[in-house]
């Protein structure tokens, strides 16, 4: 944060940089129109994280002239047009390099992020992007929208509850269709919502329509060849190659590990089978222990599974070779999401459509759903509060020893040195993904699912917060315009869950018998049919919603229009 | 045409026109900067088609600087900022306004475009939009695509004809399936195709990623408020009210519609059962022609009931008050697509999965089918020749009463008014539409549709052509950047291709006959239900194929990027 101000002006005109103008739009920042620009005489008209990015891609962009040696290191040669940073940082001159964190804003930052308790469960999401930038200020934006979101799910299900022990006692209601439907319906409504409220923080925070420059992988490698767009030599690598590799190597040994997971998933049935034969009947606390034991066992197998393969995934992403981080995390996100889709949620399929036994199914997701919760909660909240607490002793022994209030920056920079990199948000969006999973797929099954997940929500968002700012060191900062490739695994999951729901509601026979009391004549097969028929139907009716919901909200237009139109007028006046 | 050259350039900065650069890329045209443009001093810089668009805008943005009447028409007020020609024209002291063709281009274009036989099918498309514009390019790019592409299939539906013929005299073979999975593959791999090839129209054509400025429609009314974007007074209309419109008068009539196509299709039913009771196992000519006589009665029928309907679903947009174009015709189209796809279509399904009678269904098809080209045929090719004859014989009246080689301009304005003009695209890609759908829907009952489409479409090229140059009036040029709306019609139509190609397949009982053979233990439900899992398997193998085919082919991403790396270049320089 040393660079001086008109420095950082520049780099933000070179990069690109979105401001809000003083006629309240957002446009492209330019130094020579800077006085245009709202409070750009503040120190803080760039936000901490802007001025990261600028400081980044300078940094990054700092060539060699021409070809030497870097000075003391006889070894260690530049070549002209290179840039000087990778060279030094891969030759382990530069052996660790992040930034610091700014100790009053984070401060400030913690006190209105997660020490304080708002019932509105709002966070102060500009003020998380502005220190952290956008990649995690999206994260929390998507958190605390889908947090939100679980509201109206909740409100049902404690009715639903409240309604099922009434109805237990009198006579069976079979209300699950009207659960799933409205699952179903919530689970669209929610992403094409999302959708608009992405694209009202792109507007905001600058990014919409910006397509984000990108520098080559670090761990991009390849002979040295012509790039096509800079014309400059660097390593090239071509994508014939990679995408062999990916057919021959990536995919056989991804359907292996599947075929691997499936095989466990039917080892945990047969012993679940041979315990529940072994204790039917049985009441007594060891034996409903012993009963669910398959069930907890294969969870935390399923938790060692997914972080053994997760390992693999990463190799197998690297040896790849993407020239771009985003087409690496693309490529690493669709290999994890096709095995953890399977070692999630395959069983639960096989229990409700092979198996068709709905108690054990619903036993199954509980216990999948709980210990999933519970084992990921110890292992981002707790660990990292006793890491926190151990650390903050050392912080405060250090103070002590100095006699003094505040640290120089030298010892901060070394007690940062000691906590964890933060590999990006893939872990936090995963997580949620499989929970979303588990509330819409099977959701007339076990309706408390939502329940659970606004609770876990809650916690996640404090303790993620907490992460972020004691126990993880400051990450560098990213543009991004939306979650991703998130996105369309979420809907994904979305379209799968009316498929799965309706097929749940045909499966209980209590359903069909309702069928054949309204329709004494129609025949097993055509009662399949019309139900195809109405689930393709359905299916239809939701492409239909995300079609016609428009991406960009009104407001949002308007605005883009009206810049437009205005630098149109301006450019006719010059 | 008479404009000077550096008003018509200074036009084309102004609204944003995209040429070549000197470094072959293309880019925003800047006055300033015009002697790096390619071919900049030449009088054909700027195409036909270009100068036309920059004149209509000038034009149309010509607006009184105050409050006065226009000269010799007291009642006629104009107001300060509102256009001028709009308003001279809504009180028709200009009754018709259209440009002229210009006919030495004219001549070159036709001996280019239809009057030459190519036999790979390739039509001059860039000098098609340099003289017509972008909107009727793009739909001659499509046509030229699509008829290509349909190559393939009739190669495919030949050697099935020839394989049918010979295993018709030894056995049975069941090869229905391998023609449907062909079809159905064919669709993907043609829509996914044509997705890329439009990116490339779009970038050499300079409309790639430019979001078109519209005015508002001159059909467009309600009471005068503030426009949100320019901050003029103008017409407004809320939206709400649109809406409501939509949902509480338009999508009822809508469905009405739909129900009376559909309560013809049962009438039509009745009648063919009853005639072909009546004519059973009598094979002379009256009887085959009576046996014909209702599915002919009825494509008949459906031709009259579209063109009906079409007034209507004009009527019902136009009310809906529509302030962009694109709207009014993205309405419109969903409307008439509903519609159509209910007339030509569902009596087809109707037969084939509720009638279960499959020569009944090939009979029908054959019949829509090939009505349905010969009679548009009829409408779109020999009726026009028919009144171009009559006009080139009054055009050589007119020459040779005044003695003359050329006309003057007075006297081609008379001639070129008494044309008709040329409402847009629209007919040209529904009638594609409806072609695509008789192909795909029902590829395994009736392979000779993509011939008969082949040989149609090799006509339609020339006739449209022939069209475009010698029956209508010269269209106004317009931009796009695609085929839009008609791109998710046509996708629409693929997917549905899955479904209805498998269900087909289902439903020929030759197949679960061999499933029964493979396994003798199999209950009709299970069969059933893993159909239904193959379908979906299906269903998302064709979502996953147009999301893993990226929209920009390699080499217009490289050249974009190009360009942007070269323009950030530059400004670091300054």
């Amino acid at each position: 944060s040393s660079a001086s101000k008109y420095r950082l002006l520049h780099g933000a005109e070179a990069i690109g940089l979105k401001k809000e103008y003083k006629d309240g739009s957002i446009r492209e920042f330019c130094f020579t129109d800077r006085y245009n620009f709202t409070n750009q005489e503040d120190d803080d008209f760039l936000l901490e994280s802007e001025k990261h990015q600028i400081i980044k891609v300078e940094l990054d962009s700092l060539r060699a002239l021409d070809e030497k040696y870097v000075p003391g290191h006889q070894s260690i040669k530049l070549y002209p047009g290179k840039s000087i940073f990778r060279r030094l940082a891969s030759n382990e001159l530069i052996t660790d390099f992040f930034p610091l964190h700014d100790r009053p804003a984070l401060h400030k930052l913690r006190w209105a992020w997660y020490k304080t308790i708002d019932l509105n469960l709002r966070q102060p999401l500009d003020r998380v992007r502005a220190y952290f930038g956008d990649t995690i200020g999206i994260y929390f934006a998507f958190l605390n929208f889908y947090t939100i979101a679980l509201v109206p799910l909740v409100m049902l299900g404690l009715m639903h509850w409240g309604l099922g022990l009434r109805t237990d006692i009198g006579g069976k209601v079979d209300d699950n269709w009207v659960l799933s439907v409205i699952h179903v319906l919530w689970s669209a409504a929610f992403l094409e919502m999302w959708k608009r409220k992405s694209t009202e923080y792109s507007y905001k925070w600058g990014t919409l329509g910006t397509k984000v420059w990108e520098e080559p992988r670090t761990g991009f490698r390849g002979p040295l060849g012509l790039n096509e767009v800079t014309q400059r030599q660097e390593p090239v690598y071509p994508s014939w190659k990679r995408n062999l590799r990916i057919l021959l190597i990536s995919c056989p040994v991804v359907v292996l590990c599947v075929t691997l997971a499936v095989c466990l998933m039917f080892y945990y049935f047969s012993w679940e089978i041979y315990l529940t034969e072994m204790y039917r009947g049985e009441t007594d606390l060891l034996s409903s222990l012993m009963k669910n034991a398959p069930s907890i066992t294969y969870s935390v197998l399923i938790l060692l599974g997914n972080s053994l393969y997760r390992k693999l995934a990463e190799f197998l992403t690297d040896q790849e070779n993407h020239r771009l981080e985003s087409d690496f995390q693309k490529n690493l996100i669709t290999k994890i999401l096709v095995f953890d889709f399977a070692n999630n949620f395959l069983a639960l399929f096989y229990i409700a459509f092979i198996y068709d036994d709905m108690p054990m199914l619903r036993q199954t997701l509980r216990n999948l759903f709980l210990v999933h919760m519970i084992v990921s909660q110890a292992l981002e909240s707790l660990l990292p509060y006793w890491t926190f607490r151990y650390r903050s002793s050392l912080y405060r022994a250090t103070l002590k020893s100095n006699r003094k209030a505040e640290l120089t920056m030298h010892e901060q920079t070394c007690l940062e040195l000691q906590r964890d990199t933060y590999w990006g948000t893939f872990d936090d969006y995963l997580e949620l993904w499989l929970q979303f999973g588990y509330v819409v797929l099977f959701s007339c099954v076990y309706p408390p699912a939502a329940i659970f997940a606004l609770i876990n929500n809650v916690i996640e968002m404090k303790s993620d917060a907490f992460k972020m700012c004691n126990v993880y060191r400051r990450p560098f900062v990213y543009q991004t315009n939306g979650i991703g490739t998130w996105k369309v695994a979420f809907e994904a999951l979305s379209y799968l869950a009316v498929v799965s729901n309706l097929a749940l509601i045909f499966h209980t026979s209590r359903f069909i018998e309702g069928i054949y009391k309204v329709f004494p004549d129609a025949s097993t097969i055509n009662i399949i049919l019309a139900f195809v028929a109405v689930e393709h139907i359905l299916l239809g009716v939701r492409w239909l919603i995300s079609y016609a919901v428009p991406v960009v909200p009104h407001w949002v237009k308007v605005e883009t229009q009206r810049m437009k139109y205005f630098s149109l007028q301006a450019l006719k006046r010059q």
